[in-house]
C-alpha cells in the first residue's frame, strides 16, 4: 500500500484510555471524565420537549451553519463567557466538538512541520499529541503554583521569535492543577501583543473553582486580538453533547470557520439545539456553583486519604480546582513501573506523568483523577497506592 | 501576527452556501441538503424516550469511545452495510461527524503536500476544497454516465506510480449523477489491488436509488483489504445528527482512529445512541424505500420542468438516483456569469459548475439540486432560469 502520510509517524499512544486498566476491581484515577451525578439529565429532558413540542427537532436535525447555531453562540456570549469574565459578541464565537477540536484546528492552522509552538511543562497531553501529529516542535515552559514562569517564557520568545503559538491552560492546569496569578495573566496578554504571538487559551476546569477568588482569563486582559480561547460544556455540563467553542478575533475566527467546513461540516445541530434550550431555561451560574461543590467533595476526599495512607516521600500540592492532583514520586522512582505494579496487584489506575512532559525527561510524577471515581472508593484506592510504594 | 500555515493558503471559497442568494423569493437549487419532511421526527422521539426511561441518558451524556458506540458499529455493520451490499464486522467501523469528517481524515492520513490524488473530475468540491488544504495535486479521471473512464484511471496509474489513493463517487456521483457499471466497480477493485493503492468509496447517495437494478459497492469486491468505504446518515435519516462512518481494514481503520482521537476526540455520544435506538426500533429497508420515492418524485418534477422550460442547447443525463441534475450549458455560456444574472434578475440560484472541475477549466456546466426546493417551487425556479437563458 502507498505510505501513509508522515504525520502518521508522529501519533503517541495515550495511557490515558487503556482498555488494559479497565479490570473488574480495578479503582481507577486516569480518565478526567466528569462525575455522570451531576449531568442535568431532566433539563437536558425538557430541553428536547421544548424542541418537540415547539416543532423545532426538524431544525435540530437538518443542516446548520458552519460556525454553529447563533441563538447558542448568543448565549454562549451573554451567558457563559461573560460569567467567565470576557466581554464578547456572537460574532467572535465559533461551535467545537469539545475543546480538543479547538486545539487541533489551533495546531493546523498555525503550524507546519518543524515549526515551533511554546507550551506550560508539563501539559494535557492530548494538546502535545495533536501539536506533535501537526509536526510541531514543543518548548516547555516550566509552571509553578501561580502558573508559567514569566521569564523563563520571556527568554523563549526572545530566542524563538519564529514560534507559532503558546498554549496554556491558567485554571487548574492539567496535570498540575496550578491556578494562573492575576499577574502572569495581565503579563502574558502583554507578551502577545509585543511579540505579536498568538496565545492559545485552554479553559476546560475554569468554572470548576473551589477558591474564593476568581481571577479573570488571559481573553479578558487582550487588547491586541492575540488571545484565542477555547472551552467546553464537557466538565460542567456533559461531554456526550460534544459543545466546545473558540471565541478569538473575527479575522482569526473566519480562518477557524475555512477549516471547520473541511473538517466536519459541522457539529451536531441537536447538540447545539439542546444546549441552547439547557442555556435559556437554567441558571448557569447556580449550576457551576453546584458543580463546583460536587468536585470540592471529591479533592477532599482525596487529599485527606493521601495525608492518611501515601509516605511523606511524596510531595503535591492541593488544586485550588479542577480534576487532578499531580503527585512527584521519589527521583528513583519510575512512574510507568509503578503503574504496572499498581494495575498487576493493587487493581489501582493512574496517568504516568512524562507522557505530560514534552520533553519527556520526568518521569517520578504520577497524575490522580478524582472527578469520576466512586467516590467511597477513594480511600481504598489512594491506601492501595500507599501499599503499592511501600 | 505570526504566519498561519501553509494549508491556510489552499481554502478554496465555495458558492454552495453563499448568503448573498438567501434573499426572499429566491428559489434555489444550490445546497444537497434532504427534504425535511424525510425526517423521522416522531422516530428520534421515540429514540430519546427510550433512552431516558431506561436510565442510559446518563451514558449518553457521557464520553464514548473515540471509534464510537458499540452496540451502533454492530447495527451498521449488521443492518446498514449490509444492507448496502457489504459484509463486515463492528471492528471495521469507526463513527464519524458526518462524511465529510470521513474525506478529510482520508486526506490527512495519506496526503503529504505536493502529493498526488486521483479523484472524478468533475467531482465533490468539498472533496477537492480538502484534498487541496492537505497539499495533493489531484488529477482529474473523467467521469462518464457508468461512471470513471477506467483506461483513463489505468494510464494515470501507471504515471503516477507514488498516487495516494483513488476518491470515487461510485452512486450518483456528485455533481453528475453518473452511476457506475457493475463491471467498472469491479475493475477499480482489482486496480487497487494490482496497483496497492487504497480507494476512498463514497457512498452518501447509495440509498436514494431510483433504478430496480441494485449495484454492491466497490467494498464488496474488495479482496486486498485497499478500498476504505464512507457512508452517512445525512441523506437517508437526517443530517442533524452527524453520524457518518469509516468501513475499512482494521490495521487501516486504527489509523482513522489515532486522528480522530487528536481530532475531536468523539463524536456525540447522544447522537449516537439516537441513531443506535432509530436503527433498533425501526425498519431500515422500508425507511430507505419511502426515502426513494420523496426523491424519485422531486427528479420527476425537475425533469418535467426542464424538458418544458429550458432550450434544445442545453443537455443532461437523467439521474438514477441522488440529489443533482448536472446541466451542460452551450459552450460559449460561463456558469458564474450565469448565476450572476440568475440571482440578480430571476431569483433562481444553483451552484456553477468550475468548482466541481480539479483542473478549474470547465466554466459551462451547472448543478441544479432538487432535494431540498419546495416541489411546488421546482416548475418555476426551471421556467425562471429558462427565461434566463434565453
Amino acid at each position: 500500500m502507498s505510505a501513509y502520510a508522515t504525520c502518521v509517524e508522529r501519533f503517541i499512544q495515550s495511557d490515558i484510555r487503556n482498555p488494559l486498566y479497565d479490570k473488574p476491581d480495578m479503582i481507577s484515577f486516569s480518565a478526567g471524565r466528569p462525575d455522570a451525578a451531576v449531568f442535568p439529565l431532566s433539563d437536558i429532558s425538557t430541553a428536547f420537549h421544548v424542541l418537540f413540542s415547539k416543532g423545532e427537532l426538524v431544525q435540530a436535525l437538518q443542516y446548520g451553519t458552519t460556525e454553529g447555531l447563533g441563538p447558542l453562540r448568543e448565549k454562549l456570549a451573554a451567558v457563559v463567557m461573560k460569567e467567565a469574565g470576557v466581554v464578547t459578541d456572537t460574532g467572535n464565537i465559533m461551535i467545537t466538538t469539545g475543546s480538543q477540536q479547538g486545539i487541533n484546528f489551533s495546531a493546523q492552522l498555525f503550524v507546519n512541520p518543524g515549526d515551533t509552538v511554546i507550551c506550560e511543562t508539563p501539559t494535557y497531553l492530548g494538546a502535545l499529541n495533536t501539536f506533535s501529529v501537526a509536526g510541531a516542535q514543543c518548548i516547555g515552559i516550566p509552571v509553578e503554583s501561580d502558573g508559567m514562569n514569566i521569564e523563563a517564557l520571556q527568554q523563549t520568545l526572545e530566542k524563538h521569535r519564529d514560534a507559532k503559538f503558546i498554549y496554556t491552560i491558567p485554571d487548574f492546569q492539567n496535570p498540575t492543577g496550578s491556578y494562573m496569578s492575576l499577574k502572569k495573566r495581565k503579563q502574558i496578554a502583554e507578551l502577545a501583543a509585543v511579540y505579536g504571538i498568538p496565545v492559545i487559551e485552554d479553559a476546560p476546569y475554569s468554572e470548576i473553582r473551589f477558591t474564593e477568588e476568581k481571577l479573570p482569563p488571559i481573553k479578558s486582559f487582550d487588547t491586541s486580538g492575540m488571545v484565542i480561547y477555547l472551552s467546553t460544556f464537557s466538565k460542567t455540563l456533559c461531554p456526550g453533547l460534544r459543545i466546545g467553542w473558540i471565541c478569538a478575533d473575527t479575522s482569526i475566527l473566519q480562518k477557524y470557520v475555512l477549516l471547520k467546513g473541511t473538517s466536519d461540516s459541522q457539529s451536531s445541530t441537536i447538540d447545539q439545539f439542546l444546549a441552547y434550550y439547557y442555556l435559556t431555561n437554567s441558571d448557569w451560574k447556580a449550576r457551576v456553583a453546584s458543580v463546583r461543590q460536587v468536585y470540592l467533595k471529591r479533592r477532599n476526599t482525596m487529599i485527606e486519604a493521601i495525608k492518611k495512607y501515601l509516605p511523606d516521600t511524596i510531595s503535591y500540592v492541593v488544586p485550588e480546582g479542577g480534576f487532578f492532583v499531580w503527585l512527584k514520586l521519589p527521583i528513583l522512582m519510575d512512574d510507568k513501573e509503578l503503574l504496572n505494579k499498581t494495575t498487576a496487584f493493587w487493581n489501582v489506575s493512574f496517568v504516568p506523568g512524562s507522557g505530560f512532559f514534552p520533553e519527556k525527561n520526568k518521569n517520578n510524577y504520577i497524575r490522580l483523577s478524582y472527578s469520576n471515581t466512586p467516590v467511597d472508593a477513594i480511600p481504598e484506592g489512594i491506601k492501595r497506592l500507599g501499599q503499592a510504594l511501600q
